[in-house]
Formats: structure tokens, sequence, C-alpha cells
């Protein structure tokens, strides 16, 4: 989920290049490798309308979220989608929205094991050296694999022709008899849950398919049965992260959500108004919002500084003096101009500090309305605007460790929760 | 989850009484049954400190809520839960906080079937017709557990000496080589998972334990496999339920708290001022977040109701005339003396309907501080209570759909996700 900011975003997203980024050389990848993501699920095991695949989380489907988890690796060269007919035209969609360069999208066949024979097929072009060496075969609903493990799969697949995702088994396998009685159940040691991602050269995968049997198009299950009966290939096995897991129930999708907001609340940026106070309260935030395991950069000013705009950050703008509601607009104006928030919104808290008997309490009820109408132009481009105002008596010449805790939970929770249905409200710490 | 509100609360959580509730006749299940809950892990998959029964979701360890799902049910008798000698304190407190009154705790052995055979023995407590006819053995890790399967697993205990939840495998199971290439994958179809619960004839599951290996007590995992081999016995396999599942990695800790405030956010009670105009407002509101698929009731008044008190409604009071805070402290007061919020809180939002000329904005100002302060005080006793202020212009004779699904969102939103650090504050609709 460590989206970098150097991927290429300005070619088109349909027709993929022979010469993009996959080609540059990456330590330890001297080979070409591709990507075949079948994604012709229906999603009858979650209960939902909505293939798992498109459901959508943070206003972004989830097949979005595994392409990128490739497209950000420069040793990857092309991701083959390959979707039933009737999706075409939302992939399409998907790919164009979110900007995926990578990406080619194919129409399935009636099986998974014929969907997936298309993508390899498609990823021949027909020119000399136009296929990979080897191919990734991953599925789009599960959208959080690391770049370590599938360097791991890659090399075991260039070394062995092919390779496997394993996991441990949770529960015993058991065998039934034709009554629904037990029959045996298996020693669970020796047995392994076969998952994904898996990688072959391409020619055995291609071979695999090419030999196979009508049955094992329309029955088969495991691309790596294929490769061993037809290809001769004993595939490596290689044990992967629990995060590898397929998406396949309602509470998955729970899962999953939880996953992402997780990754997206792991940095913040507090910038101060240039006064003591402020800055004071700024470096008091970074400590507590520490302890809640988020990383927390204090910073004068934001406006006009690139590489702040393009980090994974968060955004909290503390302001003593003034409302500071204009420098906030800025930012939003900024992160819009950068397009920051185009494959998940961006959290901005607005955080005003005021000392009960400098303010009266008409004029801390201007701010909410103000904030509402910025924050409602700001949701319509994926930035989540919200406001706390801190109020401290006059007499209080530190900030207290309850007090900033206090704001320090709020705050957390926004960036946290990214609940678009909050945006725009003015909380009190 | 729809926990029922006739369970006798009121006798000692530590010891159970041969005449409890499970001598009661109950449709179909004309025989005793008691549970054993084996609660000995060590939670090492999810990456967490604490093993994975004791995590808390929405401030209740997850066994209490397992302990709930066989607890409300008449014809369970008892629920030995089995823990490991550390955890003992731990999980007295808990049968106590929570009032639990079926359950005992006893201590663990060393390995699984050690700790489930001391549940077993722990059942017969020596006296004649003690012991139950049948033994469900559950994991403390799979809460959401229904009375109709729990029936069907019961029944056919009863009927064939063991009976056992199975689901269809997610993924192909593999054979490994020992240098870690695949062997052989297996037919998927051929295969099932063995799941929880399961049920045995007590002297079925008895005779199993007393005649098997200290290779079986120490390397075993499937109770249904010692049941066949040393009690002749063939257990009958019924497909159970996604929801069986067993809480193992992280992820499922988020699954199983969005499974918790989904049924928790079902239904709702709106209560109006008696004006006519926060009559119709309820009106609005009911037909909007029916659409939500929550169900809401509309009434007059709730006060001195017992009836709305015992029901497993959040509550939502709507006011015109004054402020109305007064009313939502004597709801607070009565939720908290009905002992309502004891298995997980209660959410009271409280909406203050305002038109902006009969209104100036300092006196808006002051219901946020007042709110907070109830607020604070109502947490302690698992009361969540917030504020939405819904305003309108003089103009306004009816409420425009718009306004009026704003309100409902933000409504649904804090009911929905029951957050602690969000009470107290006022919103904006």
């Amino acid at each position: 989920m460590n989206q970098s900011s150097d991927t290429d975003r300005s070619g088109q997203p349909e027709c993929f290049s022979r010469h993009g980024g996959g080609h540059k050389a990456t330590p330890g990848v001297h080979f070409t490798v591709s990507v075949v993501l079948p994604a012709g699920g229906t999603g009858e095991r979650t209960g939902l309308v909505t293939p798992k695949q498109f459901c959508t989380f943070l206003n972004r489907p989830l097949i979005s979220y595994t392409i990128q988890a490739f497209e950000r690796l420069s040793w990857i060269q092309h991701i083959v989608v390959v979707v039933a007919e009737e999706s075409s035209a939302l992939m399409r969609d998907i790919v164009q929205r979110f900007q995926h360069t990578k990406v080619r999208v194919v129409s399935g066949g009636a099986t998974r094991h014929r969907s997936i024979f298309n993508g390899v097929q498609a990823l021949d072009t027909g020119e000399s050296g136009a296929t990979p060496d080897v191919v990734i075969i991953h599925d789009a609903v599960r959208p959080f694999v690391e770049e370590d493990f599938l360097l791991e799969i890659a090399m075991a697949a260039k070394e062995n022709g092919a390779s496997g995702a394993i996991r441990p088994l949770v529960s015993t396998v058991i065998a039934t008899s034709s009554e629904g009685y037990l029959d045996h159940s298996l020693e669970r040691g020796k047995y392994r849950a076969s998952e994904m991602p898996q990688g072959f050269l391409y020619h055995v995968i291609y071979q695999a398919y090419q030999k196979c049997s009508e049955f094992d198009f329309d029955f088969g299950t495991e691309c790596l049965h294929l490769a061993l009966q037809h290809a001769g290939t004993k595939a490596k096995l290689i044990e992967g992260p629990p995060t590898l897991w397929k998406v396949t129930y309602k509470r998955d999708l729970a899962a999953v959500e939880s996953i992402i907001k997780e990754t997206l609340c792991g940095s913040a940026c507090v910038t101060f108004d240039g006064s003591e106070r402020s800055r004071d309260l700024g470096r008091c935030l970074q400590k507590v919002m520490g302890s809640f395991d988020m990383e927390v950069d204090v910073l004068p000013e934001l406006i006009g500084d690139a590489s702040c705009l393009s980090r994974e950050w968060n955004f909290i703008q503390l302001c003593v003096n003034g409302s500071g509601l204009s420098e906030v607009e800025e930012t939003v104006k900024s992160l819009q101009a950068a397009n920051r928030a185009l494959l998940h919104p961006v959290v901005v808290v607005w955080v005003r500090l005021d000392t009960s008997d400098g303010m009266s309490v008409s004029e801390t009820g201007a701010g909410p309305l103000l904030l509402m109408e910025l924050a409602s132009a700001a949701k319509l481009h994926n930035i989540l605007l919200y406001g706390i105002h801190f109020l401290l008596s006059e007499e209080d010449t530190g900030f207290s460790d309850g007090s900033v805790k206090r704001l320090a939970e709020l705050t957390y929770t926004l960036i946290h929760d990214r609940n678009a249905v909050l945006a725009g409200q003015m909380l009190h710490a």
C-alpha cells in the first residue's frame, strides 16, 4: 500500500507500449515480468450484488488497489486484467479514472482456466521478443501483495519454471463419505493451502494450457497442477504472509477496509501559523500522536513546498491568530492541483486554538458555516476537511496533558476513520 | 447477536446449579445439552500480545460474545470455559463483570485435547444424572454461532453419537515434498474443512479421550477423528454458515468488529417532544433511515415505558421547543437504571431542531458545553451520547429531502460507528 509517487501517470491507460518501465534494470530482476489478473468472479459468496473485485473502498474499486500493488513496481512490465464481457466497460472506466498505465483489459472465457489462458495469450502481441520471461498470475481479490514476496515468486519461477504461494491450513481437512459422514481426516502438517500469486516461465504456462484437456479447462482449479502434468514442471512452493488471503466473504470486505485505513493513517504533517504557542502545540501533538503509532512532522509552512504535497501525509493545520481558514483553503487547492487525492481521500484537519476570554461565543460560531462550505467543495475532489475547536482558558500558559491527549484522539479518529459523512463538522476538544 | 433480555442475570456467575434453565423443555430438545469452550489459545497468529479471545470489541472481550451466544439459549444447561492457568483470574472477572450465569471456569491442560478433556470431565460433578446427554464443543474465537445451527448439531449428535460443522474449501489443498516442491494437489470437491461446533453424546467423547494415546493428546487436532478411532462413532457432517469462521488473524478482528456493529444498528426509536413539527420530522427520519435498512419506531414519549428500555434499540430524541436536554438526561438515567448497556454501548442521539431566525448564535453555542458534560458522565456507564443541531430557515415549512437525508446520514453514522471518542460532540446537519 506504499504507493510511490514516481509512477508515470501521463501515458494512455489502455494500450501499453513494449518499451514501458519494465525494461529498466532492477536489482535482482534481469528478466521481464508481466502479470495476468483474472477478475471474472461473480462474488456469490459475499452475498452481494456487486462482484468483490468491483466493491469500492474509500471510493475506489478493490481491483484498482490490486493493480496498483503491481503497477508501482518498476520491474513489472504489463498487467493483463481478464474480465467477464459484461464488466468490460466498467473495467476500462476504472483503468482510466485511476490512471493505470500498465494495464490492458481483455475478455475472459467461461471458466477460470480459460480466462487465465486468454490473459497469457494476450501477453504475446506477435512481435518477436514481446512475450515476458516470467508471468505472474494473481487474483484480483488479493490486494495486499508486497514487493518482497512478488520478487521471491518471480525469481523462483525463473529458476524452477513454476512457483506458488502456500499457507498453513487453518482447519483440519476431512474426507466425507457420500452419505455425509466422516470418512477420514488428513494429517494437517503434511498439507498446505495453495494461494496466489503463482509464477511461471512463459513457455511453461503456455505449454500447460496448450496441452491440457477440455476437462481441465472446465473443472481444474490449480495452475501448478497443470504445469506439473502437462509441462513436467515441479513448482517451488513458498510460504506467503497472511495478508495474501483471498477476499471471499462479506466479512472480508470489513477486513480490507480496515487494512486500507490503517495504512493511510501512518503519518501526518502538522503546520503552525508562526506563533510560538501554535508551534508548542504542534510539538505536543507530535509527541502524543507518536504514541498512537503515527509519525508526525511539524513544519512552519506548507504552501509552495511541492515535496510536502507529494508525500503520503495527512495534514493538520494549527492556528492561533485569526481563523486560519484561508490557509486551509490554500492547502486544499494545492492538494487538488497536485492530484494528490487520485487514489484515496486525503484528510485535512483544521485546528483552531481559542482562549475563552479572548473570543466571544458568537465569533467562534462563525467558523462552522464557512468550514462546511469549504468542506463540501473539497469533498468533490476527494479531500476530507474537518475542524477542531481547541478551547483553552486564558490562564493556561502551557497545554495540559489531558487536553492535548483529547485533541490528539479526535484528530487521530478523523484521520483514521476518513468518514466522508463527517466532513465539514467542527468538533470540540 | 440477538441478545434476548429474558435471561436471568441474578444468579452467581461462578457455581452453576444442576437445576438451571437447561432443564426446561424446548421444542425438539428433549435431552440435556452442555457446552465446553476451550479458550487457551495464545493468539500468536494475530501478532498481538493479547490472546484473541480476550481482545475487546466495544469494551467487551470476544469470549463474552461467544458465551452469550450459548447462554441466551434456554436449552443450553452449562458452559465450561477452559482457560490457561494464567488467564484464570481474568476469565473469572469477565464472567462476573458481564453477569454470565451458566459459566464455570476450569483450568486447561498443556494441549488442546487435554484442555477439552478437562472441560468434559468438569461437566461430571459426580452426582447421578449430572452429566449432560450431549456435549457441544466450540471455539471461544467463533462468536457468531446461531441457534438454528446449534440445534442441528445437537440433534445430529444425539442421533449419530457425533456431529461436526464443515465448510467448503476456499483454497486448493496440496501436498508438498520434503524439499518444498509440489507433490500433488487434492481434488477440492472431495474434501471439506472441519470447523466448530461439534456435538457428541457424553459417553462417546468421554470414551474417545479415555482410550486415546499420549500421542493423540499431544499432537491430535480433530475430535471427530478420536470419536471414530476410539469409540467407533462416525460423525455426521453438516455444512455451516460462513459466520462460523475461526478468528485467527489480525484482519479477523476488524471483521468481528464490523459484524458486531452491524447487528447493533438494526433498529432505533425516535421520540418527539409533542410538537407537530418534531413529529413530522420523526416520520421523515423514519422513512429515510428505513432506506438504510434501519427499522425505526416513532413514539411521542419514552420515559417510564419499561418495554422501550428493554428492547435492542438505539435512541434518537427530537426537540423543537426548549433545549430538550433534560429529557435526554432522563433517558440516560433510565437506561442506566435498567442496566441496558451491560453487554454493549447504547447510543442516544439528541437532535435539536432550530430555525435560524428564532435563535441567536450565542444561544445555540450554549448547548454544546452542557452536552459534553452530560456525555462524559454517560460514557462512564457505557452510554454514548451525541448531539446534532438541525438548522432550518424560518421560511421552510416542510423538510426538504436533502436536509432530512443529511440528518439521517449523520445519525446513522453515529449509531453505526459507536465511536466513544466522538461522544459529547455537537454536529451540524
